[in-house]
């Protein structure tokens, strides 16, 4: 079944997509260096990753300037001072959520901007904004992903129904996003099936966006690869937001392509992920995740439990399955 | 072709083993309060464990007894402290290591002793002596399971031929050894078919114990009972050697036959596990472990480096990447 996973070859067709700045900076209100930003940026060309995604486009009306680092608004720019004009192979990437993004105004033509794709991230009940979202960023001529969070508690009906529709715009690829963490390898496989199937009909690539509640991570990443998941996401230490994400250095070490290196990545988290973590930055695979990706909630309540510093978690459980 | 991996379903013969004073004692080299150990024994009961491996039984002639907690030599005495006649639907087990146990004077026959299972490890140049170690167990009364460690870069055929002679000695139980952490669950399920074809031969059951290296413990274990392995190790908090094992926590969360109970593991976790971590006691998935396992290779320099506190990982890189 698993076509890559004869573990000695690789497809052409995998990207690898660091999302370290955006899902990472969930953790930290965004506020990396410009050094940081830097060297990760060089880190990423060095280890042969595809796409950099820088941030977020959220929209200034709804979130406070003052009160984030300048990566939750990715204005064009703030990334020409780190990346120039970008005359390297990886391409850059930003998050627009549904909701959440003046993206009429602020998604300005690819042609006058450093940014190459939009990654809009949607509800399974908010798909036709999604579209709409979708088709401006197409307009405008980006490469444009869907992912589609939080798809562990979805009816599976809705989600052939939303695939259809997303099938029918012109977004490039489908992500899977494991939002809770709650989904064991097996379920992903069947998961991805669907994913493929309107992947194959439409003529678009699927994604995986992965979160580590159960230390399924990068397990549910490579069953994904396996399964033919194109597009595959990492952050370095797996920093993202509650249990974080994949881990980059486990997924660089995993790819069979000779572009992908792990050296860069490891010398990228020795000089500037273990500080991050030394400095008070919270993320990681923890019990109170576990618990939420069991019982396949949202992680709100884990990462309240994480800010208030508890330690109670036996009665954290106690709570938690009393909303379930 | 998972069965159990309806994921809804159980299977009753899938039976769970708690190594944690055995694997985790190799990070405190046995130090265990005697009220940490009974009330990991109290929670294995009320957890729905079927196993607690209560450490080695170690040579005196070989270890110091005054160097190394009273876990590794696991004397009768010392484990009836603890469970009394053990009247409970808890199994005791010890780990016997080929060519570092007295086993024929050490291990008393099992209607004198609360010990039921006796684990054999050894790697595959020693198969007849542990073939010598099993049949005195058994002999004596005894289950026994045969852990055949470091198979990750064994040949196919030699692995083949232990199994083949394994097969026809009175055990009960192959056990599946990741020692370094290098299998991806692909790997692994290729090796399960390989096990369970010897075990279906010989009337066995097949074991899986996992480590950590690439956050694939878990993963690897679910993988593996999904293929028709019974024999389930887990540890509290992934207590183990370097990088740890496959989490009781998770493995709990994940197994549906209603006797298994995840929420006195996270009392204890709380009660007992965190303190350790806090009172600085080491194991645990870090970037030094995913490099021996990457490179398939033993831990120990890994060991080495956490020891000796070293946090420059990228030099470390090339060591390993010397030596491989």
């Amino acid at each position: 079944m698993k076509e890559i996973s004869h573990l000695m070859g690789y497809r052409q067709s995998v990207k690898v997509v660091d999302a370290t700045l955006r899902d990472g900076g969930l953790v930290n209100d965004f506020y990396f260096t410009d050094e940081f930003v830097k060297e990760l940026y060089n880190t990423n060309i060095k280890a042969g990753v595809d796409y950099m995604e820088m941030g977020y486009k959220a929209d200034k009306a709804m979130f406070d300037e003052s009160k984030f680092g300048k990566w939750k608004f990715c204005k064009d720019e703030d990334i020409r001072e780190i990346v120039g004009d970008n005359n390297t192979s990886l391409k850059l990437a930003v998050m627009a959520d549904v909701g959440r993004c003046n993206y009429k105004e602020d998604i300005i033509p690819k042609a006058e901007s450093p940014i190459d794709l939009i990654r809009v991230a949607t509800y399974l009940n908010t798909i036709p904004a999604a579209v709409d979202m979708i088709e401006d960023a197409a307009g405008k001529g980006y490469e444009v992903t869907c992912n589609i969070m939080a798809i562990s508690n979805a009816q599976e009906g809705d989600l052939r129904t939303a695939l259809d529709i997303l099938g029918q715009s012109p977004v490039n690829v489908f992500y899977i996003v494991d939002s809770f963490g709650a989904l064991y390898p097996e379920q992903l496989a069947r998961l991805a099936d669907v994913y493929l199937e309107f992947a194959a009909k439409y003529g678009k690539k699927v994604g995986m966006h992965a979160h580590n509640n159960q230390q399924l991570a990068f397990a549910n990443t490579i069953e994904a690869v396996g399964d033919g998941v194109d597009w595959l996401d990492g952050t370095y230490s797996a920093m993202g937001r509650g249990a974080g994400n994949c881990a980059m250095e486990l997924l660089l070490g995993f790819l069979k392509n000779p572009k992908y290196n792990v050296y860069p990545a490891i010398q990228f988290i020795e000089k500037y992920m273990v500080p991050l973590k030394e400095q008070g930055v919270v993320w990681g695979y923890d019990l109170q995740y576990l618990m939420t990706g069991l019982l396949n909630q949202h992680p709100r309540s884990a990462i309240a439990f994480t800010k208030d510093n508890r330690k109670d978690y036996a009665e954290f459980y106690k709570e938690v399955v009393a909303q379930d």
